[in-house]
Order: structure tokens, then sequence, then C-alpha cells
């Protein structure tokens, strides 16, 4: 294995000079938000750029068949490896640090080990995740959910994009689905990744340890009436689905509110989705997410049953289709708490859901958060300061140093 | 003049033949609907067969420099012409009838005035307007507002779709605008036109005569919020655009039926449109319409007061702007009243805007209505039989023949 010199200059100042690397690719202009969809050409550079940091540092990388990229610090097939790392993709317009910084802070970390002399026991493995936002192909954890066997390789290899192309042809191949033998070399997974609320800026601490994340879903409300001219049907005449839209939309904001809940309504589609024609059809998705399993179901059922009572006044149909759903994730107790003793780091719950969430069902997972000034997620303002994440490089290096060189 | 000599069969079967030509084209196999949109390809195909009926029935065509054509039975520069015709373009997945009946139906009447002997003493011009329902370009009415100097050409020039492509770039030239000396060799406009209401289904007639189009316009409401993470955004701490532009849905409509007017807000357009993303802007085009100005202004009014006041409320920035407005038209009443005792026909108002409402300030102009009898418009399920579209030819024939042959 070549040994690679940790470069002049602090912390704050190396993970500068390699975050500019990835900084430009996939930014757009106009809103300074990312557009790193899933094996879409600024992902596929991310995972060159991958392939290269792995190299430079003599770390073999495997693929394993779902689109999850390996580099690995020791022997790929030793087992009881300690995985890190996160995903290279985004939401649209999202911000820089949601995946990447994992990935990033993972190599900085390994390169941290190397300069303090540190050696694995066990092997150390950087992941970068596919479709971890769901942007692409509508489903979120997509690689993680394919590795562990929680979605099917057929549903999964026939999810399409907004241009008609599947996950399968996007991969290049059907995807391998469930891998118990990899899976089974895992000993554990640290992912580390930004706050993506402002808990650590009101606790004034850089890095905190998750606890749990909440159990969430997404729901799509198709909301059918009768397509029409704007300017000539009475509005008693109408079967309008964008008043039963909009009187679902303030529904769920308001049951949310009731239960301390969370729900959104970020996307809508509408057909033909024209200025003088009521739409025939209007498309919104729910996203619902609570503390307690109980209190996320009665949420739902409440915004259910009001867009049906409201589905009948407009005249319009409403079906209801659950197209994701992530149940309480509980971090093994034993390792958040292990790591928040060695880190003298804060707890935190969150509503996010990630890839740790995924893997945290078939082996001991923790994660750890690098405080956001903005608090502010999914969006070009999200933010970290580079003493912040060299904070959370020093961190996950103590984590690994921890778990993998003892 | 070549004479043209009528096929055998019913003028119901003449109608079916000529308009099964053109009923494939543009049509989406999936909804059943028309994709025409001005100087596309289908719409360009129908222009190209616009060209091959005028050709075979020896009438030359003109182009204006606006998009627009003219065929014309008679002498272009004679003037005192009578111009009828109607548009090809629709709106997205609109009907068969909207537009192309008005064209179809010109030919066909051109065809029964020359069987039946009919010489006419001033030219008859058959019109395909561009752009009428501003599906592509976002203005309405786009060929008739340039011929007549109602829009600026470089306003119109620089209109853009959805690809980014300019007017211009489309037309394949910067438009020539207001053309006064075309313009004043039409004496009368006559624009037939599928009903798009139930009127005429519950008077139990076949054509009518319009009196009036609504005042009406387009106003696009944007709302400013602030993009954030769908899943770990306390809802206290949201600036929700949707929120804003949800219940100023629900207002229009409130609005709309306290007033007896209509409001519609059937196009939306979400940033980032991401189901995990709260979304960063959110904006909502209003078409309102109505029978009296001043009701049109409150209507208006009252909306935004109460958008502005809800956006205090959810912490979001709302601009509005009208992107279009067409004033009360009143059509020639002596002309209207004229071609109702001819046809023995009922006389109605619309609240849809055609180019019949812009040619309507600068010169006589008269609509004829075909019934609908799903009452249903810009939408597939639009129709009319084709004993009613041959009750509409005759109509128009002997419309022609009262207003150019005597």
């Amino acid at each position: 294995m070549l040994t690679h010199s940790v470069e002049e200059g602090t912390l704050p100042n190396r993970f500068r000079k390699l975050w500019d690397e990835i900084a430009p690719v996939g930014r757009d202009a106009g809103s300074g938000g990312y557009l790193r969809y899933a094996l879409t050409e600024p992902e596929l550079t991310l995972r060159g750029w991958f392939r290269e940091q792995a190299g430079q540092r003599g770390m073999p990388v495997t693929e394993d068949g779902n689109g999850n990229l390996f580099a690995w610090w020791g022997d790929p097939v030793a087992g009881d490896a300690v995985l890190t790392g996160s995903h290279f993709d985004s939401v649209p317009h999202g911000g820089a640090y949601d995946g990447p910084l994992g990935i990033v802070s993972a190599f900085l970390a390994v390169d941290e080990l190397r300069a303090a002399g540190a050696t694995p026991v066990r092997p150390v493995a950087v992941a970068a995740f596919v479709e971890e936002e769901g942007g692409r192909f509508g489903v979120p954890c997509l690689g993680s959910r394919l590795l562990t066997g929680e979605i099917a390789v057929d549903r999964a290899a026939g999810l399409r994009d907004a241009a008609g192309v599947s996950f399968a042809e996007a991969l290049g191949d059907r995807p391998a689905g469930a891998d118990p033998g990899l899976l089974g070399r895992f000993a554990t997974f640290v992912e580390l990744h930004v706050e993506q609320g402002r808990a650590l800026v009101d606790l004034g601490a850089p890095v905190a340890v998750a606890s749990a994340i909440w159990p969430h879903g997404r729901w799509r409300f198709d909301f059918h009436g009768e397509g029409n001219h704007a300017g000539t049907t009475r509005m008693a005449d109408r079967r309008d689905p964008m008043l039963t839209y909009a009187f679902t939309v303030l529904a769920a904001n308001k049951e949310a509110r009731l239960r301390d809940a969370h729900a959104t309504v970020g996307r809508v589609a509408v057909e033909p989705n024209a200025t003088n024609a009521v739409p025939s059809k209007v498309t919104g998705w729910l996203d619902a997410r609570a503390a307690e399993p109980a209190t996320l179901d009665g949420l739902v059922e409440a915004v259910r049953a009001k867009a049906a009572e409201r589905a009948k006044r407009d005249g319009t149909e409403l079906t209801c289709t659950q197209e994701s759903a992530t149940p309480l994730v509980s971090f093994d107790g034993g390792l958040a708490d292990r790591l928040a003793a060695l880190l003298d780091a804060p707890v935190l719950p969150t509503g996010a859901g990630h890839d740790a969430g995924v893997l945290a069902a078939h082996l001991p997972t923790a994660m750890l958060f690098v405080r956001n000034p903005t608090g502010v997620s999914h969006s070009p303002a999200e933010s970290a300061s580079d003493a912040d994440c060299a904070a959370g490089v020093a961190a996950l290096a103590r984590v690994l140093e921890e778990l993998a060189c003892r």
C-alpha cells in the first residue's frame, strides 16, 4: 500500500483545497445550487473524482452492481470493516454539503490517520452511495435499499426519470440487488453529514452524534377533474382538481402543526398546465414525518380524509398512493453513546432520511452531524464553515481510529 | 380563376372527408388531445395543408410577415374584402375543433358558394392566424395583435417558449408588426368557432351569433419563500410559498363565485419542485374574466389583496404582474343583428378571447358559434357533430354570400 503524505497547512486549509476541486461540478450559475442527479454527467464526474482520490491514496475501488462505489483502506474481502462515506447526488438546486461532505471528510480522515501513523486492524471503506436523494428516479436511498434488498430489483430497474430513462438504462445494466456477502463484511457504518437544521447553532457545538431518524414517507395524491376552458366554463359547472389540491396543501400544513410533525407539498404536476384551461389532473406529493409512527399515520390519514371530503365538494376524484416509507430508525444506542463520549458531542434526532437509516437495520450504524449556520438544507443557502468541516474531519478520524485501529 | 367542382355526397360527408385530412396531425395518442403549438412541426404541417387547399381552389396565398396566412378568392389588393378563417394552434392537449373548424369551414363555404354559382363582388379571404392560444409564447392572439399593432414588435419578437426559442427565431425573422395597408383592405371579419360552453345545447340550436367577449386577462403571481429541507425544517421556521399559492387558488375561486365571474389557476411552476424540499418559489397564473370591466377589476384586486395578506402570515413575498389584458369586446351590433336575422340564430356573449376580439376594434367583426354537445373546451372532450359542423358551413356560406356577393 502506498503511503500518503499529508500536505502542508492547517486542517481547514486542507479541507478547503480538496473541497474546491469538486465545488464547481454541477453548480447552476443562476441559482447557485447544484444539479447533481445520480448517473448524470456532474455525478459521473464526481464518481471519476472519487476513483482518482482513492487511487492517489492507494485505495482499491469496488462497485457493487447497484451503482454504489467503495474505496478500501485495507483488504476488501477481509471482513469486519468500518464503513464511512455518503453520496454525491443532490436535490434540484440543492446545497454543496449534503452528501459530498461525508465523502470528502472520509478521505481527509484517512489522511489524518495515516499522518498520525495509525494502522487499521480492520479495513476502512469509503462509500459513495447512488441516488440517495431520489431526485432523479423518485425513490430516496435507492443504492442502499438495493444493496440491503429493501427494494425489489424489478421495481428499481424500472424506475424512470423525467425524460423516461430507466434506472437500469442509466446504470448500464440491471441492478444486482441484495448483496449479503458484501453487507456481511461491514461491521459498522458511520456517515458524516451536514446538519439540516439549527440545533447545533443553538447548542454552540460544531459536531453532534445522531440518536434517531423520524419515520417518514412520500404519498402521491392524484386529483382527477375535467379539463375545460377557463373563459367559458361556469364556475358551477367545473370539476377543477386544482381546488382540491390547494385545499389539501393547506390541510397538510394545519394537520402537521397540530401534531408537532412535518408535512410538505413541494412538488406538483398539472395537466395540461395551461393558463386558459381548467386542469384535467393535478398531482401533489406529500412528504410527511413525525417523531412517532402513530403520529405519522394519524397525520397522513387526516390529510387523506380532508382531501377526500373536499374532492366530493369539487366533483373531483382522488387516488392516494404511498410511494415510499421509512420506519423509525433508532441508531445503535451503545454506539451513539460511545461516540458521543469519545467526541464530547451532543446527541440529536433528525427528520431527514439517509443511507445510514437504511443500513441501520442491518449493522450497527451511527451518524455525525456538522453545524450548518443557516440551518437551511436542500437549498443553495445550506452552508458550513471550513473550521466546522475540519472539526467534522477530526471527529470522523477519531471515530475511525476508535473503531478500526484498536 | 379555376373553378372548383363540389364533390359528391352530403355536406356532412364533405365536411368529414376534409376534416379527416387534418385529424391525425399533432394528436397525442395518450390523451387524445392535440399538441399543435404555433410554428412547431404539427402546425407547420397544417400550414402546408392550408396552402395545398388554397392551391386546389385556385386561391393565391399571402403571408403578412407576422406569421398570418391569407388565401384569397378574388384580388388580394382590391380592398373591401370579407375576411373569415381562424387558427390552427392548440392549447396543450386541446380539442380538435377550437380553431381548425373555422378554417376548414371557410374552405367548404367557398366550395358551397361556387357550387351554387355565387360570384363575389368583393374578395373573400380565408385566414390562418398564428399563436391564437398563446400556448407556445404566452400571449394569446399574437398574430392578430401584431397585424393590428396592439403589441410592440420588440416585445413579440422576444417572447420565448419553454425551450427558450424566441418568436422571432420560430418565425425565421423579426415580425413585421402593424400593417394598416393590409388591414384597410378588409371590410368585415367573420370568425366561425366551436362553442366553448353549453348555451347552444340548452337552446337546442346548432349555430349562434356572438354579441360580446367578456373583458379578461392573465396575471402572474410570483410567491417567493425560502427553499429548505422538508424533513428537518420546523413548521414554525418555514417560509413556504406553496401555502400562499394554495390559499390564493382558493381565494380566486371564492371571489369569482361571489361576483358571477370566472377565475382559474390552471398553470403553476415550482422551484425546485422536489418532494423533499420546501419550495423557494411558486408561480401561479390567474386567468380572470367577467361580464363588466369593473367586476373584473374588483375580482383581481380582491384576489391580490387576499394573497398579499396570506403572504404576510406565511413569511413569503408576492409580486403580481399583469401579463395580458383584453378589454370588453362588443361586436358590431348592427352586423350581429343582421346575421342573426339572416340565419334565424340566437345571439350569445362569450368568456373566450379570439382573434375576432382583437380585430373588432379595427373593423366590423362578427362570430358564429357551432354547438358543442359536451360544452367542454380546451380539452380532448371538446366535440361537434358532423351535422352541426355542416350547419356551420352552410351558415358561413350564407353570411359570405350576404356580405361578399351582393
